[in-house]
């Protein structure tokens, strides 16, 4: 990984006295690089400064991300960056200080194409895990990700790529690392995350797109699902082929959204 | 703040890869240090040892955690020292690591008496935020505090020592920095916290001490308590002498729970 500091790193170190550390207390992005620029710079930089605005964290000058990442990227590799924004340094205690000076780095790594065990698309498996909900944290990329890390610790069976997660009253929020589409009754659905989930960059601009019917999606609706794909800002569209044994289909609404998010400038997995 | 690195800082400086500032995925253990030692170390280092096994990060080697502290610190003076252990520098992903390793730090300051308003004891409000139940989660001292940072911005006044959080049915858990035990009908109380809230250390020894009733507290019982505190164990016990209006007269049971501590070795704030 590459490191891009941006603000409050020392020698390209964090201090350890950084609330991202103590406390969690702070965001990030996920985003993909191609062709020199982050395509869907702007919609991150909204979403983060939502974020941060919910959070009462000051955002740092981040006018000069693209240019510091192509310095430090080959400019004809895709990569993946990860722009981290903390509060900064602070006394100890929860009570979040005023004047704090907000950190704030970038990693990057190089873009792979993801290699599926099944030709046809992502293999998902269901959650023990139940997202909890809360609505002061909803929809924002924080970094209080505990939830994920256990989610994501549950398989390490390689041949299953995602997994999705429920609220405890088992509606289907999303996937460790994206959020969920699905075609059901003929009416393309993604899950509300107004109370749980986060928000994703793909997952706005496939809704810009789109005719889509946000709302509580009760799990048991993707048994008569026509088509099933999840999204992130990384990977664009991704076809879902297998939930558990359950298989679907190809459809046109995956090609359609994977269509949106390519005049957008991120062009993902292929999508057949 | 005086630093004691233990086990994956440079130079006294964090890895901006670190999982602990990535996802919050580490757990701390804030202590008071008195009279050159830790009085409750191995109940903290019992409880980190529970929280890092939930959540499969590698327990570093902490037998040396009190001498280090002692070379950092003057014997003579009352301290607190925040403890903290993430799972390390890992790979982008929220994947969990198997061969990380984690790292170890601790934060030492100054002790200082709280100086309350009333010097009858704490002054506290209802915060607005309710704490999302998280089974998975519940009990351990873990680095996604997002919910503690937001409740505890939501007053600045310094007339105000704490504030008290529910749970979305109501059900009071904890202050966003302390236990809550009350003695309602002549029985001392404290809430639950397998589903939300911390588990604390000074809560742990005053269970072991006293006769307490651990079960869901629905907050409208308080207005018939006859005593109530908070316990941490960095303050010991904490007379609470006024919930908004409501006032509280001191009592047996908060002294009898400041003396198990002090049997213990923590001398905390004076309870009348």
């Amino acid at each position: 990984m590459t490191l891009v500091p941006i603000a409050g790193l020392i020698d390209g170190r964090l201090d350890p006295r950084d609330r991202g550390v103590a406390y969690g207390d702070g965001v990030f992005e996920t985003m993909r690089w191609t062709g020199g620029r982050i395509p869907l710079l702007q919609w991150h930089l909204a979403r983060l400064a939502g974020g941060v605005g919910r959070l009462g964290i000051r955002l740092p000058d981040l006018s000069g991300l693209e240019a510091a990442i192509a310095d430090a990227t080959p400019v004809a590799g895709d990569a993946v960056v990860r722009l981290v924004v903390t509060r900064g340094v602070g006394p100890r205690g929860y009570a979040p200080p005023r004047d704090a000076l907000a950190t704030a780095f970038a990693l990057i790594e190089p873009w792979l194409p993801r290699r599926t065990a099944d030709p046809e698309g992502l293999v998902l498996r269901w959650c023990q895990l139940r997202l909890a909900p809360q609505p002061a944290l909803a929809g924002i990329k924080h970094l209080n990700r505990l939830e994920q890390v256990l989610a994501r610790a549950e398989w390490d069976d390689p041949t299953i790529d995602e997994g999705l997660l429920c609220d405890p009253s088992g509606h289907v929020v999303c996937a460790t690392a994206a959020n969920l589409f699905a075609v059901i009754d003929g009416r393309l659905v993604t899950p509300d995350v107004s109370r749980v989930g986060v928000a994703g960059v793909a997952r706005a601009i496939v809704r810009d797109a789109l005719d889509v019917e946000v709302r509580s999606l009760p799990s048991a609706e993707l048994d008569r699902a026509t088509e099933v794909f999840l999204t992130n800002a990384v990977r664009g569209v991704m076809r879902v082929a297998r939930i558990d044994a359950r298989r679907f289909a190809p459809g046109p609404v995956a090609r359609a959204a994977a269509e949106a998010l390519a005049r957008n400038g991120l062009v993902g997995e292929a999508v057949r």
